[in-house]
């Protein structure tokens, strides 16, 4: 179990702030935190993300979700429902839709990923079992 | 403040599993998780970390924090200090010591960077006013 | 002790989106977390704050902090502290600077009080006394 | 996620303390925390409320629910069905019944609205997606 | 430790229900819950407290604290030593003032004794390890 | 909500230290904290119960459950049917068996009454509507 | 209820470390916290196990469940049926699988006992009423 | 950090009920949850210790700490002082007073051994850096 005090920070790039803002606040529903000409902080489900400003037209589509994305796993299945239910309703980009990996092990779980206007990739996953979520 | 109940998950590549695990596990000393083929899991300070085993040699050490590293904001000064404390007696390398940012503004903060083998940038920071965690 | 899962929720008239969003969000450092053409939504220090547009000029400066004013009573001096800081550093618009009120008695408690751009009065308290937050 | 720690505050106008003491403890089950010439204070769902007395005869009732009123967002369903029963058993006064706003969307959410002697609103919400209750 | 969401509940004769609500209320800072013709309930530090109309006169001030009392055991001397405070200020009458129990023993704790208008006494006590609470 | 860091205590009259501890332990599942010449303390369903031993004969059965009796509201209708279930299958003499008080009203709940070996009553309850617990 | 802050620890002999990590991590899903050349320590459930390597051939399969054998007595079926399923398909070593003991009575519980390599027994159990948990 | 809703539990070998219940209850202060003709269950600071009866004399001083010991790693270092205190007040026999292991490294801590009638090690330990209490 984690902290409730601290917060996880995670810093990626984005080629174009309104467009972030849209993505992450009007679509996702965070809540925006501050806005900096070259950044903006958003409270991403609890923990804080910072989208910095980056030069440059934002790259073609991931080829891969690895080696770099990021999300959240959610404890209870209803909140995972929930998520995917406003990612459809307000027609946000999937990148994968929702699949179900490591099928009959200890480790299986649900995942789907999203795809912000940057190319980053997030990932949102449950486990049948939450002992599994490290 | 944030759940205790879902995690964060951030994955990242690294180019020596082991050097990772040495570096989260037992200098940093997060807990390893899980240890598959291509990759490691390690429970990061609450949150779910994924070290991706990705081909190639590792980048040179980056030219800037900017756009993107991760780290933890702590709630008290105490559990900065003791990180910090933590990287110098275990010659953890540092890509920046401490030093304040937004010096006489409400953001104020201090903040260090750690390095990992792959080049991946940490940042731990602590704010004089809590509610700037965001 | 109040609960974590419910929030209180306020609706305030204001005269202008742009300017409340500036107050609340810029100044006073209360996340956004939505905007409508007609309201937004803020996370008002862990409750929601709903600020609907409203025709008309905005009302004179209140004559009087009664009947109608809202804020936050803080358990810890440190809390009510740094916001006071925060609004000194900023330069928010004070209605009335710290003072205590019912001196010598078990509700004595000190006590500021902010001006938005739209005449809401907002009050923030701390008493000696926890049990008196009520 | 709020603080349990702090309290919101709320102080809105009356015109009548015994009408106010009647409504909100003994209908609305609120407890009374405290009693001066000129106000009550009152635990409202674990958030302060203080009723001022104010001069001069109650307003009629509210042309309305914009800009101005206040009220409890229930975490979950059966907080707010409870609630509901229990002014449908003592017959305290409905501004609007149950209805179903935003339908459809994730921002969908059911609410009514309670009319206090001195034309006060009072709203209560439960949201399907419990996100959104900012 | 105990939850906190279940609530202990104690029965008690009183000979005044005004004098009751008068000493639980505004005396001791206790919410009043409910009042019907026979009982008050209060918000006695967070447990239930009943207050039963009995007839008879009140009984003469009790010979002894045993076997029959009542009250808290705080965790924390700031709390003890507030509610101290409050009795001293607000003139309650004490049954026993401040002393020390079980000196230079693990058991030894602070306890200060309140009587109320009917002869039932209030013990508030303050550990010095707080595992002996029980 | 109250704190789970304070202590409820109450002290009552036993006339048998050995018959008490029976009780209060073995049948009723209460953990024993310390036991003196003169008393035994109990952690009862998280607080604090001391039985100071009294001399003279147990009183009679009580005549009445007013205006003195002490015991637990539960908040999950569970815990409530998990104890009854206790004081079934290890025979504690019931005062009066499951009931339903203040039915079709918002106080509504149910409750049963336990008698021990000194002739104090014990009432468990659990209302419908958990805001009524005080 | 016990404390969320401390932790219980517990020193085991076992004959291999890396047959311990195995066990403890790779089956049992046990976060590896530290490894020193003559022990690991693990995260187990939430408290910490420390398996110290003695010297000798690990003990035959021990003839008793008693005297000695340490686990973890979940609060929630649904975390026993987890854990029960995780040791079925990863194929740990049961001492005893699932059985019912002191049937009809209140300290009624399931319980099930894994061995680890170093002859160590590991039991699981749930209670119908949870306040039998000690 | 650990749930507070799951128990660690542990069963010793003990030669004496009497003595273990002496020991742990009226000597170390933990509460009696239940006893057995055969076994007692103690509430060892929020887990449960069982310590079964066993046939023969009790075994020797241990001539180690390891590989077989238990107790309690406190987060606070005013918890770890009221233990030792206790343990000296009520001459409770050390096995090892008060010493600093790992001393200049981050795993540094202070410890003491208690010695049960029985023979088992009770370890207590406080770290400098809670991180490394696992």
């Amino acid at each position: 179990m984690r902290t409730t005090s601290d917060a996880f920070h995670l810093a990626i790039p984005v080629h174009d702030l309104d467009a972030a803002a849209h993505f992450y606040n009007e679509l996702l529903g965070c809540k925006l935190a501050r806005r900096y000409p070259d950044r903006i902080t958003v409270d991403f489900f609890g923990d804080q993300l910072v989208c910095h400003l980056t030069e440059g037209p934002p790259p073609e589509k991931p080829e891969s979700l690895y080696p770099r994305h990021f999300g959240v796993t959610f404890r209870e299945a209803a909140d995972f429902g929930a998520l995917h239910a406003l990612a459809v309703t307000r027609k946000i980009p999937f990148y994968c839709d929702v699949s179900t990996r490591f099928d009959g092990m200890i480790e299986e779980h649900r995942t789907f990923v999203l795809l912000d206007p940057s190319g980053n990739l997030l990932e949102f996953k449950h486990y049948l079992d939450p002992r599994m979520m490290y």
